[in-house]
Parts: structure tokens; C-alpha cells; sequence
């Protein structure tokens, strides 16, 4: 049994990986047409979303075959859940690169963003990318100290975050009460999506040391 | 095993009930904070949200438990599992409730609501209360049709976050970005803390039915 277990449990993270992969690349895509006012790779993020729900219901199926087939106590249990809790975080992030491309085709095609804005976005939007793909990392070679730098992206992203909002509340915002909603609404997608993120890579640290991760609330603005 | 199995079970549907009735608690208390700018009830909220956060990992503890030592299958393992998702949002949900009492207590003395906008907070902290509050007897009575209820209150509430949107784009509207930007956020509080409230009443009929439920994405702004 304890062989089974650990190759179903390899497959198992392996599909996370490559739910990390697919969330990244909405993301990455989401960005672009958010940057670049693209019509195309928008629809292109929309429509690739159900692929990512796809693979989280796949996922799920999978952990709890091997749960009910294997019936893992201890740490071999634990795992097996957070390969769950793991998957749910990374459909999660999906639906928000999804937000982001549908506020970029909602606009389209005048741009969501003021020109003073985008540096904003672009950064965010590459840290935010760079997270889902160390959380791949993290998840195929369980390097507890890569899943540790991913907590320093994420203070990059707060920082971002909240520079991004004392721009929309400087007295000379001039873009007008509706781009500062769609701005404020965008900036909370990712920095909810770093946030989860890095709850994917603190689960697989607890795979990793059996140390329970805690449940931090997501960084108020 | 069966008959530990289901005392085990309803002691845990036992205190996924009593997480429902924190978290109303939270978001009416909050909500209050909110529209009265009382910031005794703002940190009331905020110093009981470990509360909740323990009775999750309590509710969780206690699921790791039953899996572990009656080794469920079938459907009885997916109740389990639902037991431990349904635990997650509603930790969630107190999350998003504190959101809004850190709100109130950020601006406090000064209101975070423009008068005209009361009323609109007022509702949808009367429609969230009460999706927790179904929530709750939905989890102790397996009520299915009261689980269909919710989903009618959930559109009460995304169509109260729709006219919301409505007044913050209008031209006329006079209060400035720093309240569009506090109203947006707050709106979506109330939002999410819904379609959580939604997804445990789900999950709850997926343990009465067998029928999974899907993984709706939320609505967007």
C-alpha cells in the first residue's frame, strides 16, 4: 500500500503543478489584455477558465480515490488534504485572473487603466505571475526554502498594493470616480491572488515538515 | 463504526452550525459598527474573529479525527470532505465580516458611509445575516429546501450590490473618490461573505442529496 500511496500522491502533485501553470499563464494572459486593451486575449483567458475548474474537480476526484481506496492515517492523511485545500486556492486564483480579463473586455475598447496607472499593474501582474510559477516549484521539488521567498513576493505585492491605493486617493486623482472603483476592484484581484498563492506553497510546506500552516486573513487596504 | 460514525458526524455538523451563528453574529454586529460609526461594536468584532478561526481549526481537527480512525468511504467520506470545505468558508465569512469593522474603526470618528448609501449597507447587512443564519438551519435540519432559499437571498443581495455600483458611477455622485473606494470594497465584503454563505448551504444538500455541487465562480461587479 505505501507504494501505491506515494505514486498516486506524485500524480497528485503534479496535477497541482500544473494547475499552478494554467493559473499563472491566465494570469500572465489576463494582464496583457488588461496592459494592452487586447480583446483577443481576454476572451482567450475567459474561455480557458472552465479548463482550470476542469482540472480542480479532477484533482479533488483523485484525492479522495486515494483516500477512500488507500485510507491514509497521520501525516500521510494531512497530505492528502492539503493537496485539496492546494487545489481550491489555485481554482481560486484562476476566477480571479478571469475578473481581470472580463473588466479588460468590459471596457473594451477604451482601457480600463489610466496611463499613470499601468506601471502599477504591470509589476503586479508580473509578481503575481512569478508567485503561481514558484508555487509550481515549490509543489514539484518541495523546496521549503523557495516556498519562504514566495512570502517575500508577497510583501512586494502588499507594498504595490498599497501604493496603488494612496495614488486613487491623492486630491489630484483626476481620472473620475469610475476608473478609481474598476482600479481599487482590479488591485484587490491581485493581491487576493498572491495571497493565494502563497497558501498553496504553505501547504506543501507543511507536506514537507508536518508544521501546520496558520490561517492568515488576507492584508486589509 | 457506523453508529460512532454518525454520533462523530453530528457533533460536527454541531459546531459547523455553531460557526454559522458566530459569523452572523460578526457581520451583524459589523454591520452596525458600520452604520452606526460605533466603534466599541468594531472592536468587539475584531478581537472575536480568533474565535472563529479556533472553531475552524477545532471543526477541522475533529474531521482529520473521523477520517482517520473510521476510515469513511463513499458517501461518507464526501460528507466529511464537505464538512471540512463548509469549515473554510465560514471562517472566511468572519474574515469578511471583520474586513467591515476594521472599516468603520479606520475612519472612525468620522462615518465610512455617505448618508445616501446607508440604506443600501443596512439591507445587505439584513439579507448576510440572514444567508448565515439559513445557513445554520439548513446544516441542523438538512433542510433542502430551505438550502434553495439562499440562493433566492444571494440574488437579493447581488442585485443591492448592483444598484450600489449604479449610485457610485453616476455623475452626480459628490462624496469623492476616498468614499467610492471604501464603498466599492465594503460592497464586496458583503458580496463574497454571501456566496460563501451559499456554498455551505450547498455543500450541505450535496450531503443530503449525493449531488455535487459546482464550483460557481463569483459574481461579478
Amino acid at each position: 500500500m505505501r507504494e501505491a500511496y506515494h505514486v498516486e500522491l506524485g500524480q497528485l502533485a503534479e496535477e497541482l503543478a500544473n494547475m499552478c501553470s494554467m493559473s499563472a499563464t491566465a494570469m500572465e494572459l489576463a494582464t496583457r489584455a488588461l496592459l494592452d486593451t487586447d480583446l483577443g486575449l481576454a476572451e482567450q483567458v475567459i474561455g480557458d477558465d472552465a479548463k482550470i475548474d476542469d482540472a480542480r474537480s479532477s484533482c479533488e476526484e483523485h484525492a479522495y480515490a486515494l483516500l477512500a481506496l488507500q485510507a491514509p492515517v497521520a501525516t500521510d492523511l494531512r497530505t492528502v488534504l492539503a493537496a485539496i485545500h492546494a487545489a481550491e486556492s489555485l481554482e481560486r486564483m484562476g476566477d480571479l485572473a478571469l475578473h481581470v480579463a472580463k473588466a479588460a473586455r468590459r471596457r473594451h475598447p477604451n482601457p480600463v487603466l489610466p496611463e499613470q496607472i499601468r506601471p502599477y499593474f504591470s509589476e503586479m501582474g508580473r509578481v503575481a505571475v512569478e508567485l503561481a510559477r514558484d508555487a509550481e516549484q515549490v509543489i514539484l521539488n518541495k523546496d521549503i526554502d523557495q516556498a519562504r521567498s514566495l512570502e517575500e513576493a508577497d510583501d512586494e505585492m502588499d507594498d504595490l498594493h498599497r501604493q496603488l491605493f494612496s495614488v486613487i486617493m491623492e486630491k489630484d486623482w483626476s481620472h473620475g470616480v469610475a476608473a478609481a472603483v474598476d482600479v481599487t476592484l482590479l488591485g484587490r484581484f491581485y493581491e487576493r491572488y498572491a495571497d493565494h498563492a502563497v497558501s498553496v506553497a504553505k501547504r506543501v510546506v507543511f507536506v514537507v515538515t508536518g508544521r501546520m500552516p496558520g490561517y492568515a486573513e488576507d492584508e486589509d487596504v
